[in-house]
């Protein structure tokens, strides 16, 4: 099979951007199928994202003195029903156990599809005075959600995510910390995974129900649809006072503590794809790749070739990730093999090579190639490489985000616009019948209030739908 | 409430272990209980120590070019059913879900127990070829295995675990893996959780169902019961041919791949527990201590006391996990917490210290109180003090081990020292009648034939329970 016919198997993104994301999914290696509807399995490149991205937040978890904790799969019926307006939104996606160990239970037990009444039992038993507080907890979890359509990675069964829950002594402190954990989100998908986005506060209608504030950060796809990555929510004292989380203050009254919940789930993987890859498979951000250069030996059964390839990978381990394919497959395949899998940097090299002492360079973002001189400050060299390739998917992805963010100032403009995808910046009344109907005639949706947006002065600004004073200056656009 | 108080809220080790282990699992705050039945919360320092075990495990598969996955939470009743000897060990232990999203499923799906045959099946999926070989994969994971009677870490309804399973080409090299596994648990356990094993084989009767050998770490707790710590089992070609694995060999011809498993679960840490701790609460060896050192200031109200203190802190941030309880709670009081919790090494800073610029370091394992010069040596010095820590802890259940490991040469010298505890070594016929008799007679099972007596020469040796030929050197032992 020819570089050609390869290159062929996968769906132009331009075509039709659905299938492009299967094909680059399944064929870059990322996700399988399993005889299980709705749940998939993650491949070692993907697992190996998510790791990355876990030790990462972990180590900012550390920096702000959070601590990591696990809490149970199952969660019996009854205490998930405590927390009525909270169950209202997950009664139909949980998955029940009614069975175990040949018996029939006496109560369902539901799969977590979050975890928050757990951490509030285990709060209430925890907390006494304010001397416990503040509790910073986060915990890795898997969780289940019935859903009838799914993708992998943006919507399945199964997903994967971190969630965070904290109890503080005060509101302004909540307020602070779910704050702080949005920048943390930022700077991880930023310094990661490449992604830029549009930080801001949900409109009433899109925050997570019972939560003072959603905090959120939005990103743009290749094909202008808006993907949330990663929310924070200041939960006041609403869940406090639901499950009785109370303290004993610095004056000896019992007061209720004030909450925060913030999570990241395997979703960014998906955004991560969208945002980069193109219609030769994978694009990976050098940061979180498993393999972020892979050297192809060129007429390997040439005397020497297999010895400076093997040499070359070992003086490259020190600082990279790195692999030698010295596999029977013909070099085309090789080549087309790395980029498939979307590994940042393909290092060729060849009998001429050793003997001009370089190395042929081929970056994943650009295909560019360039040659190196094959010396102690190849290592060098090649950190610089993979810091732009980090910048230039960043700044592609910014640039992109940026074209395709436009103020409407008439109801016709925004419908074109948002047909053309991205995001449509408006000003907003904050009425519901404009957000329906928005909805009916565009399938966009409130994306958020950008922070740079917040303090806007509206004086004399209208709703662009119904002619009423605008309160908001909203991001809106369709949405995964 | 003072310090006599507080230590005797524990159970001594001697008197009640049972109830001694239950009161430092929850008042050393490793577990607390939740209204989930069988399941358990694992609070902070419980997840540090897995998640230090998880981080230190990766480092020796990515050494070993092994790959981390993902595989589904649930498995449909018909997948699991297709390995039936397997799945007729897991049938009463399964937990169901019968009903998803409002609706009742038109087939049960189990609840992993362990995920053989969804790696069965993806192995069937990704191997062709030789070439495709060996596939090295392991993945983090929870099972639930639903159990009558649970405790903490050592039997629980979820519990935590990492599988690994590979397929080789032939079944030697599944072998080498089985066998390189044992020996990566075998460091591991000992260089984190400072446990010393007895590595070996499991009796036909003891290995897993359906492998062709099982290799197994065996340790004894302070009690004298034995716990398995972590096995590795070599599957031959079993699993393979009931699931259809196939490769094309170097020669062009279909065969059967040669399989292995092996797993450590969140029962090391039970197991951690009851080698080290004592009546004073947990003791946590310090390279698996969330917290290594705990700063405790004297009369931290007089002037420069706190500052001195956290310079200290600043000064040992740089090489050691440190805390400074700064609270308003009595010396004493963070005294025996600091003991409670089990944290390695207390530092204790007063006015006087600081004058004579010395900290008072006291070390869990022993409970001695030593001074040290507050110097540019200190974190050298507290390096080799947390090494020695580490040394005795190890040295200290290596003695025991050594101690309570006895040669029997009669049935009743074997059945008062089992009542005695520790591992009985004796000559075995492989006769299950006996096994039978030694199991009603005394409790103990076979642990295992420990690699140094696979090769005795047994010529003229008999077993001494029914005076037929011996043909292993068995180590027999009650056990968790």
């Amino acid at each position: 099979m020819g570089k050609q016919e390869f290159v062929k198997e996968i769906t132009s993104r331009d075509v039709d951007f659905a299938q492009w994301y299967t094909d680059v999914v399944v064929k870059g290696e990322l996700a399988a199928y399993s005889g299980v509807k709705g749940s998939m399995i993650l491949r070692p490149t993907a697992t190996a994202i998510w790791e990355n991205i876990r030790n990462e937040f972990n180590k900012h978890l550390e920096r702000l003195d959070h601590e990591n904790v696990m809490m149970p799969l199952l969660i019996p019926e009854s205490l998930l029903l405590k927390e009525a307006e909270h169950v209202e939104g997950f009664a139909p996606e949980v998955a029940w156990v009614t069975e175990g160990g040949n018996n029939k239970l006496a109560e369902r037990l539901a799969i977590r599809p979050t975890s928050e009444v757990l951490f509030a039992e285990h709060f209430r038993d925890i907390i006494k005075s304010y001397r416990d507080l503040p509790v910073l907890y986060n915990q890795w979890a898997n969780v289940i959600r019935w859903e009838k359509t799914t993708r992998p990675f943006l919507r399945t069964t199964e997903f994967h995510w971190q969630e965070g829950h904290t109890c503080h002594e005060t509101f302004e402190d909540a307020d602070i910390e779910a704050r702080q954990m949005l920048t943390v989100y930022r700077d991880l998908v930023g310094d990661l995974l490449a992604i830029p986005v549009v930080s801001g506060i949900k409109t009433q209608s899109e925050k997570f129900a019972g939560a003072y504030e959603t905090y959120t950060n939005e990103t743009l796809m290749y094909d202008g649809k808006a993907l949330q990555l990663a929310t924070s929510h200041h939960l006041g004292d609403n869940f406090a006072k639901a499950a009785e989380i109370k303290f004993l203050d610095r004056e000896g009254k019992e007061q209720y503590v004030q909450q925060t919940s913030w999570g990241i789930t395997t979703r960014s993987i998906g955004a991560m794809i969208m945002v980069h890859s193109d219609d030769r498979g994978l694009v990976l951000p050098p940061r979180v790749a498993p393999t972020q250069i892979m050297i192809v030996p060129i007429m390997q059964h040439k005397e020497g070739v297999l010895e400076a390839a093997n040499e070359l990978k070992a003086q490259l381990k020190a600082d990279f990730k790195v692999k030698l394919d010295d596999s029977d497959k013909k070099p085309g395949w090789k080549f087309n093999e790395t980029e498939m899998k979307g590994i940042p940097v393909r290092i060729e090299l060849g009998p001429r090579d050793i003997e001009n002492k370089v190395v042929t360079v081929c970056r994943r973002d650009t295909l560019e190639k360039s040659t190196l001189p094959l010396d102690e400050n190849l290592n060098e060299n090649l950190m610089a490489l993979l810091d732009e390739i980090h910048e230039n998917l960043y700044e592609t992805a910014k640039k992109r985000q940026k074209e395709k963010t436009r103020h409407a100032s008439t109801k016709e403009e925004f419908i074109e616009m948002i047909k053309e995808g991205g995001f449509v910046i408006a000003p907003y009344s904050g009425s519901e019948q404009v957000e329906d109907e928005i909805k009916e005639l565009t399938g966009a949706t409130p994306r958020c209030i950008a922070f740079e947006n917040i303090d806007l002065d509206l004086t004399g600004v209208k709703d662009i739908w119904n002619g009423e004073d605008a309160k908001l200056m909203v991001h809106w656009a369709r949405a995964y």
